[in-house]
């Protein structure tokens, strides 16, 4: 049976889903024993710690001049010692290049088979994605599992699904027959959808799965050749994807060059050589906005960007108060605000909040938030986990600078003990009041666990504030509370103008931080916060051109 | 009746037209009486004398500052005498602004609508179009009629019809629905399709309704106010189109200034002051690569281009030499070369051209090229209203030039009498034989009747040649004639490769040139004679921005 009809039905299921648009889930997103086998968790950290200072063999990439790796673990503080071969960019063109001839003459329905069954066998491998998840982005566990492993692998399916679509939509040949009164013109038409070439996709260090492989997967459907160049501080869980694509690939006699990884390290980058060469026709960046503004200036290239943004929640009325500040108190602690999608500005109206029972001031907010962030942190059985650790020391820095910002400290950061890796560096949240006016503060993203209480004269300057901020400086979410259908409607109205999805009033076991395949958006491409969204059409159509041929049909 | 119901079928079929690209027009394109009405053509001839030398008073855009005119026949070169409403470039963006407000809110049924009643009333003014377009462009009369009336219809249907199905893509609305074990998540969630803002079209000045109508109708149906800003030298055509849409949207109570338009003159043009305006989001253009590269390049806007392309004949093998010669003939003399798909370099190899009876050499293919078009323009009933006159006094220098390049010339081009005309200005085809070796010569857009025949190794290298043309300085089309399947894979592949559509062995009444709406993709937007292409998706999903919002079921 071909992989294509082994995957047949997942893909037509997928495609599906991204039309309707409700709950759709191919990868189960609970590490149970019942779903994933009873040793699957065990077995999977001790791949992972096998796998530490040793050399990663896995890949099918031949003759390398250099073995680099600087990846460290932010739960122990030590370099994890895996070693990933590389080679000159070059090189990586060269082969790159060879294997766009091979690759973009394979079927949309071959392509889709081995890259179905690459994710089938990265399901096999998302525990031991997890342990590498936690180990190089500080990822909790659950998060760590979750959006390296089952999340990534939906997301990954939505591209190939999003792709695939778009190479049915037109007809690979058809007959053209134009009545011109006595006689007709026949012509035969052929459509080809021409993959654009190289396509280079470079990972964050927060996210090293979930972010990568919808440029990968999106790219290799539409027939392009892929070079994915990691985050020197993140390698591992995309190493391990990349491998089982080149081994799904090999065992169809196909190109393992076809998907190639290019390691480097901080003081030897080779992304901008990369992106700048002639030969890279699609580039897909995570990461930072000067970064990826330069890249979306490249001229000649396909850019695809989710760059940084400045989220907001508004806080207009809300039915329930301490639902609300716990709801948030978690949504702003989750991997210590390390999330592209975590809240950072709360605008509070300085008249306070309506509720059923009266108007909570904008102090008695600020003091249950603080409340909940501290009763979540100081939870034993919680705190370490939903916190995780932070990825990169620099974030430590500017989470302590934030103390020193102009307005009231509501809330110090300190560092809390992880019971599982006493060398952990946590910082917990820090919580400042900003009067309104400090603009200069508040429009730039604080990225890690820095929350803001923005002091407002009313809902209609928060939410001009919010859409401000989200149109000259991105943002990629909102949250907001009203139980006011009509000011529910406007904040709709005005921060739908400014290419930002609202949660509204999210309360319980769902945060504005989450983002679920086949359902949401992440990032819209319609403000600085980046260029590109997961999964529109935009995303995929611009991977190839449709080129159409046409011949008068033969005498006779 | 609504208009969307009222035009609802035609919808319908123009939808499913773009899915099949089999041949659908919806406005018949030959001017008979018997479709049009016996006296059109001469109440069109009439309505567009009357409106020689006044002042254009059908726009619906109040307080114009200034009235300007300059167009000039290039058939008496004489002025049109015609002015229309000027206005400051703040006033224009003003109006834009206050009525994107309106617009964007208006349903896709009642825009679709709209904007399918205002084609319905440009085709009641067909006629009076094609005088204009006649005397502004120096097209032939029946080019004029077509390419201004019914296939500028057409293109605008599908590009109404393209906008329209994208929008219908994902759901207003779902109930999200997430099985947490023994409970459920659940939230409402919808989708709003959010138009990125003010679009400026820049028309040129060859085909002022046919390359104008696709970005104004696909802005519009998206749901963002347009500002047509035409050629100073070929205005009335698309004058007379924005005057049907503004009275269209008036008779249905919505702001005329949905779409205005925007006259400028040469001495103080506002195109640039238009383009870099920061509340301007998206751009459109047909003109030179100069000024569509600048377009491309500026920052925050979502530009459609269509810039020159160097096109490329190859001939390798035919089986009626005779009938090739007669097409090709006709190809580069139709509206003398002025199309943006007209043949200029004819590759040929110095061992000639294979035929069923033997070879034909380099000499014999260009004489007999020279030969038939000789014929073709010497001949009263057919030569001036095939070649029509020269739009632009710079090309009647350009073609003379011509003469000067470093080859043998075939053919010099002269001034040819039209019988209706006495002032036309006209130019018959230059044909000049160029050694493959002068690349500076031929890899550039030598606008006009100049053709260029280069003589090549072989076929493999007028392939390489036509593929590295196109590549590099962009192909909008390419014939090619080759009876060697194997030879037409190649051939095909190659040039797909530079995303350059290919017209096979085109014999009898079809040219290379000619473009249907509805199934030939004009332009595929992946070399440099374009980013854009009419009309795939890309053309109008890039109009508007996917935006969600979510909120929790209330508990109940």
């Amino acid at each position: 049976m071909s992989l294509f009809k082994k995957h047949e039905s997942v893909l037509k299921n997928a495609i599906e889903a991204l039309h309707k648009r409700t709950f759709f889930a191919a990868y189960p997103e609970h590490p149970a024993p019942a779903i994933y086998g009873e040793t699957a968790d065990a077995d999977g950290q001790e791949k992972f710690k096998a796998l530490l200072n040793t050399k990663f063999g896995e890949l099918k990439q031949e003759g390398s001049t250099n073995w680099i790796g600087v990846e460290e673990s932010p739960y122990t503080q030590e370099l994890l010692g895996i070693k990933y071969p590389a080679f000159p960019v070059d090189t990586l063109i060269t082969r790159a290049k060879s294997s766009y001839h091979v690759w973009r003459k394979v079927s949309a329905q071959d392509r889709a088979g081995i890259l179905i069954e690459s994710l089938e066998r990265v399901k096999a491998r998302f525990f031991e994605i997890a342990y590498a998840t936690m180990h190089t982005t500080g990822q909790g566990y659950m998060m760590a599992f979750q959006a390296s492993g089952p999340h990534a692998a939906d997301r990954a399916l939505e591209a190939v699904a999003a792709g695939y679509e778009e190479l049915q939509r037109f007809p690979a040949s058809t007959l053209w027959d134009k009545p011109m009164g006595k006689f007709n013109i026949q012509l035969n038409k052929e459509w080809r959808a021409v993959p654009k070439g190289i396509s280079l996709v470079i990972g964050c260090s927060t996210f090293p799965t979930w972010n990568t492989v919808p440029g990968v997967y999106a790219s290799l459907v539409t027939g392009n050749p892929v070079i994915v160049k990691p985050h020197p501080g993140a390698v591992l869980p995309i190493a391990i994807v990349v491998a089982e694509i080149q081994k799904v690939l090999a065992e169809n006699d196909f190109d393992p060059n076809i998907c190639q990884l290019a390691v480097d390290s901080f003081d030897n980058m080779i992304t901008k050589q990369l992106a700048e060469h002639a030969d890279v026709k699609l580039i897909d960046f995570t990461g930072n906005s000067t970064f990826g503004s330069y890249l979306e200036a490249l001229p000649g290239k396909m850019v695809f960007t989710e760059k940084t943004g400045v989220n907001s929640v508004i806080l207009d009325s809300v039915a329930d108060v301490d639902k609300v500040a716990g709801n948030l108190a978690f949504s702003l602690s989750l991997y210590s605000g390390q999330m592209c999608t975590a809240p950072q500005n709360f605008y509070i109206p300085e008249g306070g909040i309506k509720t059923a029972n009266g108007t909570i001031s904008f102090d008695e907010f600020a003091q249950k938030l603080v409340d909940n962030i501290t009763g979540l942190v100081d939870n034993p059985k919680a705190g370490p986990f939903v916190l995780g650790a932070i990825q990169n020391r620099n974030t430590c820095t500017r989470v302590l600078d934030a103390e020193k910002l102009p307005g009231k400290v509501w809330l110090k950061s300190r560092a809390i003990d992880n019971p599982m890796f006493k060398n952990a560096r946590t910082s917990t949240p820090v919580v400042v009041e900003i009067d309104a006016s400090h603009k200069d503060v508040f429009s730039k993203e604080l990225f890690g666990p820095i929350v803001l209480l923005i002091k407002t004269k009313n809902t209609d300057h928060s939410l001009q504030l919010a859409q401000e901020m989200a149109i000259h400086h991105g943002a990629i979410s909102c949250g907001a509370y009203t139980i006011d259908p009509s000011v529910r409607e406007k904040i709709a109205d005005v921060m739908a103008l400014a290419a930002t999805p609202v949660s509204f009033n999210l309360i319980g076991g769902i945060y504005m931080n989450q983002n679920a395949g086949f359902s949401d958006f992440h990032v819209t491409g319609g403000n600085p916060s980046g260029n590109a969204s997961f999964t529109n059409p935009e995303y995929v159509i611009k991977r190839f051109t449709w080129v159409g041929h046409r011949e008068p049909v033969p005498a006779g």
